[in-house]
């Protein structure tokens, strides 16, 4: 059995014409000869709609009824696609989670997924029927569940590993991955080929085409990714593990910013052991993620300052507990600044060859951008810049890397 | 245990205010020391919406994904009740059809129940749980079905009969049955009580308040059923078996009317036998219900005009299929009329007091009415009549059987 695993976006089921557009694309995959697996998202805007009525009731999200409301959109297309299929004389079914059933844990409203039971649609899929799947969907012990927003990313990819696709295209509003953002940099290039690593470092970067978890699982599992335009007729970007990709194929794939975190920096800590425990575990306990940390120096025993990054939206939060930690750890005071960027060049290159740093930080300075803090992981280089200087920044990285080519 | 079931309709539930509310009766139900299985309707408007959508695609409604788009307004609305009731303390759970699990036939979007499993709710009702239960919604073998449009009421009286509930409330926008139409009626009362025979010719003459087919399961299982106003906190009309009715109440219970038949006659049909087999066959074949028909009396041999009621939705379809009739029996002419109003009194005491029919028809012959048609079933009178004497008989007749005391 040649199948394809195929997920729509919001955007892509927005509307009936859309949602039937969508079904003359699969209609066609069928006539080429595969089968299907179609996984659907709600039509854009309603998630939103119901999260809506829930909160004038409550903000607590942690129980099956929460569930119960929320995965009634993707319930919606999922029918809709079935029918739409349906009238083009394709055989087609919807299967709900629980009519799979695709098992999850109990996690309520972010659940993950534990087991997919494979007889009911394998034997549908031998018969010849398009299965539909509303994304996002699971059933814990005879409750509904739901993934956690961009679920269905997660759950087309799920299927696609337990079904053995080969393939899961995810048909989204954007063609593909590019080398950098086109809105900010107009001879982006659309990328061919990515690795799951270089995707991964692109997507919790803010590229914001997959869901990172989506990602990791398909990585995993060795599911070959598409991303692609539901709007065109034409091939989008492929994400495929390190083996698949050319040797020759150039060393960086992009570069991404993110404009969401706020730094925090403590000066003239006591350098003492347990001084960085104490405040980054009182942070952990908060919830709040830590993404870049920097210790300047110092010669033992004296004061050090401390800088690190928490997202925005965890500021005041992260601020009240450093506070309240002034019977525990010494420091002068405390500044914070939103106006930051962070910058990453993205390359799975990078393991095999050296300088990539020394491009990056030279390219930057002959710009007079001044690096503040710097985070490096196996396959990218992050910097914490002003805000003023990110669309320049992108643009000569992107430039200096010649990625336009 | 004493179990009440407690079916909101679709303007109850309308609003997350009107949820709300819902949801605080509810509260107090529980604290008189009631169990509670509610039945919820979809948001007003909401299956419409759902339905629009389908029908860009198609109008065909015989498969299970159209009962899976249409299902999912009843199942926002019973997680959204269950959320309002946590809120307020009260330990709730929804239980969609496949759930509990009600199973149906596979007659998709029009299913009828053939079994509840009791199992998984008894032993939440005992554990204290209020149970919410998404109406017009049931299960055929792992797919969803529903029970047709206003079979929330249908679900409300089979659970209330395989639960063995003390009452059936229906909670609506209207606080109870009454005399006649209170638009039409000023002094129309609303009635304490009334058999479930009597609400049978009341519903299925046009009183809207129930579906015809949940007071025929409530009088199958002997279900006591309340008609109540959720916006306002008085008791509404009972509808109870006859023996539970005292016997010394007033014989009528209500004048009702409806004004959606067409009439047609033929004139001059060959008096042989067969003719009217042949008329009222072709009629059903086309799935045409025929409400009342008279022949009148002619000496054997002789040819004779038949007249009958069709609705005036099927009136065309009905004269075309006369037409094709042509070949097969003789008539002279025939002609139609959509003036007309069909006025009915009904009440259960007609089985032991006659005369009825005649203050009727002498009460209408007073007001220069002219009857076209008569029928009568053991608890009705029903006359059809010009359209423009509809208020001047049903205020007449009210007044003549002194419904207004």
């Amino acid at each position: 059995m040649k199948l394809i695993v195929a997920k729509f976006g919001g955007t892509s089921v927005g509307t009936i014409d859309r949602i039937k557009s969508v079904a003359l694309k699969i209609k066609k995959e069928v006539t080429n000869g595969y089968n299907i697996i179609v996984v659907a998202s709600a039509m854009a805007g309603e998630t939103n709609r119901l999260i809506k009525l829930v909160e004038k009731i409550t903000y607590n999200h942690k129980n099956s009824e929460y569930d119960t409301v929320i995965s009634s959109g993707e319930q919606v297309t999922s029918g809709l696609i079935a029918i739409a299929l349906k009238e083009l004389g394709v055989k087609s079914k919807s299967y709900q989670g629980w009519q799979i059933p695709l098992e999850t844990d109990n996690n309520f409203s972010k659940a993950n997924i534990e087991c997919i039971k494979k007889e009911n649609i394998t034997s549908d899929l031998e018969n010849g029927y398009v299965i539909v799947v509303p994304g996002f969907q699971g059933v814990y012990k005879n409750r509904i569940t739901t993934l956690g927003r961009g679920g269905s990313d997660t759950s087309a990819v799920a299927l696609a590993a337990a079904f053995k696709a080969i393939r899961c295209d995810i048909y989204t509003d954007v063609d593909g991955v590019y080398t950098a953002d086109p809105r900010l940099v107009t001879n982006a290039v659309k990328l061919e080929k990515i690795t799951f690593e270089e995707m991964l470092e692109l997507a919790s970067q803010g590229a914001k085409v997959l869901q990172t978890r989506s990602v990791a699982l398909a990585m995993n599992y060795n599911v070959k990714l598409q991303v692609l335009s539901s709007f065109e007729n034409k091939s989008g970007t492929f994400i495929i593990n390190e083996r698949q990709k050319d040797m020759e194929k150039t060393i960086i794939s992009g570069i991404t910013y993110t404009s969401n975190e706020a730094k925090i920096t403590l000066f003239n800590v006591n350098d003492k052991p347990g001084q960085a425990a104490i405040i980054f575990g009182a942070l952990a306990d908060q919830g709040i993620n830590v993404d870049m940390i920097v210790q300047t120096s110092t010669k033992d025993g004296e004061a050090t300052d401390i800088t690190f990054t928490v997202l925005q939206s965890d500021l005041l939060i992260a601020k009240n507990t450093i506070d309240n930690l002034k019977n525990k750890i010494e420091f002068n005071n405390m500044i914070e600044d939103s106006k930051v960027s962070k910058v990453s060049v993205v390359g799975s290159g990078m393991r095999t060859k050296p300088g990539i740093a020394k491009i990056m930080f030279k390219t930057l300075a002959d710009n007079n951008i001044n690096i503040q803090v710097i985070s490096t992981s196996e396959i990218k280089i992050s910097v914490l810049i002003s805000s003023n200087y990110t669309e320049l920044a992108v643009r000569t990285l992107h430039d200096a890397f010649g990625l336009d080519k």
